[in-house]
């Protein structure tokens, strides 16, 4: 209960705590035949061929080629084999923690660059908190102690010396930003105080999984201060809404927002809204969360101000956050045997070029249309990266970036170099039917192919996740019908007016919780599958991680 | 000797460690005459009225107006000050930690914003590394060690057990880099591997000093991996070359680029280039460094390749930071009595609009001249806010916006409306020749007369910093004259080839260091000032942070 961002864990011990050298261990076979033997010959060619002067050892493999666990296989496994192979993130040297690699703290950065725009255009500015809060902070909101006492990390020694007081690294930063917002706070004039910050956190998980739960993560937490109840309500609903859009626009999740029980809400919070997301395994994921805090935490720290009338009242507050988990999420939903597919939207890497040639005197009629394609592509604002290694295969090339999920790859060879074409593969389509021969180079019809080829995919990852979602969400009207929904692995969708111990008790038995009760319900009066009692809402129950 | 960025404090316990109340206490006094009075009467007149229809108590004052302690009083008074008033930080509760409020904040994100660019120009990839680290990383490196240990911050407890390892929390990132390079790099062509990361660090400082020196501080950390010592050494000239344009273009700071002596080097780096800047008080600031670590790290972490020839060596590397003690550096070299003065570059405000009007038939036609000016300047990339609060009388802004450094202040009066123009007023120059009274509103005009201005503020903020450090600089050719230099606050630059006993000497005796042997070295044969023998280079001498 404990967790802005996260249920405990329902999880068995993960593939990934199970077998950690899985992220670790290099993998020196040559690469899947699939994607290979779908491409055109001339590709085939080069990848068997031996014209690039690279040394031979090289030819035919390397040591970056994803062997993958088949998705379908073992979904978990899967996770973290794609998490390695396509060098998304490893494993630090404390148990739980991640080290967040260069491409996948790109897909980070992508988020981090949406969102940052947007929490701005609605009227927040950035700033820093510092990470040690005194660890008397953290009990003076009761239920707040409550949820993250268990899973503090403490420094006791400072400079060589014991503290006085131990320090708590920040899980969550409500109670000192309440402590400052405490002094800065006086007046009416003073409100509404926006602010957000980028920021890493600490919280002492016992069940780990990269970019899902690790030790520390890295968020924006966004904490506000307000006047009144309803202003704080609106700006609570106001956040919520700008995930949903980055979730569907960006991330092309389709996300079902609502608010949390009661059971399930933040530990200091009147509300929870919350947006959930159907993983490939179809397990729930908590993808981000907007609190009304109502006054809980401008009690506990005497944050007040002099409203209009001189009056002295507390301030209403929220506070709102989406991780790096979020990452996660995205591998979850769009990923397959291949490895990772990325919507265009949020993809480091939107097209990658690689040059074909067999022989010496290719080379440089090649590389000079590459460069000119690259050129074109860049100056029209499309994310575009050459691979001219000659230490590499064509064939390993387009399994790595197949595996990279990068949503569109170019093949320039001689033929298309004498016809002023190139070859274009979508990576969400496999085989032929996901490929366009002979486009034209020129860049008005080039640029214009690809622009538009990329807003397909973006629409077409999503409808294929809104396919996904709905085929596998059962509306129910009895417990025994949640109950068999549950079983197969579906989400269950029902009417619920009953108790916060029946909602326990469906958790005990079938492992699934109350996800969300979603914002968007049917009409007409419905009855409790639970108790048969009128409900004025349908609730979503999943098993989640 | 600890640090990246520092050197150990020479400073008396400062004025914001002795009066921790100072950057707390709110200041309720009118706001100093001295700006308003040399505005023109409309806007004289302005601040005194009684036009705008706000509650009577907070008519010509408020509880933000800065009385700043005079610059040339008590230079640490007037910078706590100056950081109070204009809202840049706050102290934490935690002793010796900071928050960055939003202001202070964008500062750090415009230095952010440039540097991210030209480390990604210069091939480096961001990513990011837990910042717990096990306590035996730390002691892998001998002079790592002896640097470190003495500020570190320690994790014992975790989830509420005692921990089997303590846990450091990061000082600094070349131990648990080092660890995560070994296991990727394994040949030539993983090489060079070239990452940054933007993060928080902690160092148990016993004196500190907001944005200077504080517990817990931002900063972005290159981490590089070579094949060769030419590489490596390339590298970290690069970086200290980028850390030196960015000074010199963006902040206006003429840091002085060096090399700096053994004494002063990092604790486990072969070599530290260093930029070294002087502030308003003529202490130096070293504002930012860049290591080649040769293969300290690389030796004691294993960090190992197969080369060309299939022989296995140690990889070269090199580290490289700037951090949040960088806005410091602006503030202390640019700031004057009336408050902080921005590089037009880097501020995140380029141009404040004030409206201006006495009856409200006025405020109609003047708020809509302030709009469509605001839109205009908008359109053009110049970083525009209006402030057209009626809390707050046009006096307390002037005086607000450079309290905040704002390089130009626009002010439209019901007159400017009817005439089509604006009044200009620039922070850097006070009174009637920062002023361009009648500038026409016409948008093709006015911008580029802003446009211009900021240019000329931009350039006349390094020229005046340029003279002022040249005018401060000695040039020693005996022991004595550097000490009497050194007595009157200035800098010493004379030959030295003397050992590093005569170096702590110099240090004990004067409390000056070595500050950097500067890359732009006078010609001819020199004589070290302090032994007569033959001396290869020139040396700075300074007090500093």
């Amino acid at each position: 209960m404990a967790s802005l961002l996260r249920l405990p864990s329902l999880l068995k011990p993960s593939a990934a705590v199970a077998r950690p050298s899985a992220l670790l261990r290099r993998r020196c076979r040559a690469g899947t035949a699939a994607s290979v033997s779908a491409s055109r010959s001339q590709a085939a060619a080069a990848t068997t061929g031996a014209a690039a002067p690279a040394p031979p050892e090289t030819r035919g493999g390397g040591d970056r080629e994803g062997q993958v666990t088949p998705r379908s296989v073992d979904f978990n496994a899967w996770y973290t084999d794609v998490i390695a192979a396509a060098e998304l993130a490893d494993y630090g040297p404390v148990r739980g923690t991640m080290v967040i690699r260069p491409y996948g703290y790109a897909i980070w950065e992508a988020i981090q660059d949406y969102l940052n725009v947007k929490f701005k255009e609605t009227g927040h500015s950035n700033m820093y908190f510092p990470q040690f809060i005194p660890y008397s902070f953290i009990e003076k909101e009761a239920s707040h102690v409550e949820g993250f006492s268990p899973e503090l990390a403490l420094v006791t020694i400072g400079g060589g010396k014991e503290l006085e007081e131990k320090l708590v690294v920040r899980p969550t930063s409500e109670t000192i930003v309440n402590h400052m917002f405490t002094k800065w706070i006086q007046s009416y004039r003073d409100l509404p105080l926006m602010i957000n910050q980028w920021a890493n956190v600490t919280r002492w998980e016992m069940r780990t999984k990269p970019f899902i739960r690790t030790l520390e993560f890295l968020w924006q937490e966004g904490h506000t201060a307000h006047a009144t109840l309803e202003e704080a309500e609106k700006e609570a609903m106001q956040m919520i809404d700008v995930y949903t859009k980055f979730a569907y626009e960006q991330a092309a999740i389709p996300v079902i927002p609502g608010r949390k029980s009661r059971v399930e809400t933040f530990a200091g919070a009147n509300r929870t809204y919350t947006i959930e997301a159907m993983m490939g395994d179809r397990k729930a994921l908590q993808a981000g969360t907007s609190h009304n805090l109502g006054q809980n935490f401008s009690r506990a720290f005497g944050t007040q101000f002099m409203d209009e009338n001189s009056q002295i009242e507390h301030v209403w507050q929220t506070s709102w956050a989406i991780s790096t988990r979020f990452v996660g999420g995205i591998i979850m939903t769009h990923g397959d045997d291949a490895g990772l597919m990325l919507p265009p939207n949020i993809a480091p890497i939107q097209v990658v070029i690689v040059p074909i040639w067999k022989k010496g005197d290719e080379k440089s009629a090649v590389m000079e249309a590459v460069s000119s394609v690259q050129n074109t592509l860049k100056e029209a604002g499309i994310r575009v990266k050459v691979d001219d290694s000659e230490l590499r295969t064509p064939g390993w090339k387009f399994n790595f970036y197949e595996m990279k999920g990068v949503p569109i790859r170019l093949e320039i060879g001689p033929r298309d170099v004498t016809n002023k074409s190139v070859v274009i593969s979508r990576r969400d389509i496999p085989g032929k039917q996901g490929k366009d021969f002979g486009v034209s180079m020129d860049p008005s019809i080039l640029v214009d192919h690809i622009k538009g080829r990329l807003v397909e995919i973006q629409a077409s990852l999503l409808q294929k996740a809104i396919a996904f979602r709905d085929s596998n969400i059962v509306d129910v009207s009895s417990y025994g019908e949640l109950k068999e929904a549950i079983a197969e692995g579906k989400w269950a969708r029902g009417p619920w007016s009953a108790s916060d111990a029946d909602e326990l008790k469906v958790k005990e038995e079938t492992s699934a919780t109350i996800r969300c009760f979603p914002f968007e319900q049917p009409e007409g009066a419905k009855k409790c599958f639970m108790t048969g009692n009128p409900a004025e809402e349908v609730a979503i129950f999943a098993k989640s991680y």
